[in-house]
């Protein structure tokens, strides 16, 4: 009942991430009713993605096509001995923001998660273990995800580099209370952390 | 701290209706991972979307380029003289299989919203009542959806009909219990409907 071009433009919006057939619908129609300079714009965005958006063969962060490896990693103010182990290069821009952190980053790409057929293989985990060797790491922040995926994929870079006897440090973010939460509001998972992580006031 | 390619292609999804900052984040990513083929294939889809498909002159329904007007519109055994008004051209697809109706469609291409800024003017309403006049339309559907904006939409026509003196009839889809619901889930307004349109058993 709609013409072909238009299903498959539906088709093609309802392979986005958690994009259903009348979310698909709704963008297609959107999409629809701009002018042709916008559709452009938008179509030039994705074809020229991969030509002018690369990943830093260093830390898997995304940087630009002229780049060779990410600033976060060639400033030389960024220390190359610590480094944030996160799943995906957006967790790096909360964590700058913070101004805490200037050690560098490894993006591994996702984490460990068999429902969604991602194993140990599919990250950028020897890539890891391969920096931790060359910039002789002394400090590697575990960044991953709070959940269970996060923590299998934090336990199996543990193991792995016990395995493969390299002796340095690791550490995981601090689990507890978020700031600005109502105690009665937090769950129990997040309160037992805060307790068994409580600090001397 | 993202390459400026990937924030624009970022903003650009993050302009399609529902989708904050992370979800245009994740759409992003999601295209960066496809092949180069697939990127092309969405890309192109979006281009040529005005190219492809365009709206029908008569019923307002997506129809391909190479179409003059809309099948629902040309197909002989569709009765001319019975006219469903609906908002979407989407809001076709459901009705169309029911196959209970063999008139024809009115897409208005919105309801009457002021606060989004939407007025009877932008919808295709004179075109509504031209297609009443030259067809002799004698029934209108006023299938807008059973919503403020939809009754309001459906109230405005109904008005702007009467009082050009067009003394065409006009109905709206049955308002009631909707099938498989328990009586005690039923809102109180869809009740309401249902008593007052309540019929001898």
């Amino acid at each position: 009942m709609l013409p072909k071009a238009f299903d498959d433009l539906i088709e093609a919006l309802g392979s986005l991430p958690g994009v259903g057939p009348r979310t698909a619908e709704r963008y297609a129609w959107t999409l629809f009713k701009r002018p042709e300079a916008k559709l452009k714009d938008l179509s030039e965005s994705i074809s020229s993605l991969h030509a002018r958006v690369k990943l830093c063969p260093k830390t898997f962060a995304l940087i630009s096509e002229d780049e060779d490896v990410s600033e976060l990693y060639s400033n030389e103010r960024r220390d190359k001995k610590i480094v944030m182990v996160v799943e995906q290069p957006f967790d790096i821009i909360p964590l700058e923001k913070t101004s805490k952190f200037n050690g560098t980053y490894h993006v591994l790409g996702g984490a460990i998660s068999p429902i969604d057929g991602i194993n140990a293989s599919d990250l950028k985990i020897a890539e890891l273990i391969q920096r931790v060797k060359e910039d002789e790491v002394e400090e590697l922040i575990l960044a991953t995800n709070a959940n269970i995926e996060g923590e299998s994929t934090a336990l199996f870079i543990q193991k792995i580099l016990e395995d493969a006897g390299e002796k340095v440090k690791m550490t995981r973010l601090a689990r507890g209370l978020p700031t600005g939460v109502d105690l009665a509001y937090a769950d129990q998972i997040t309160l037992a952390h805060a307790f068994d992580g409580r600090k001397e006031f």
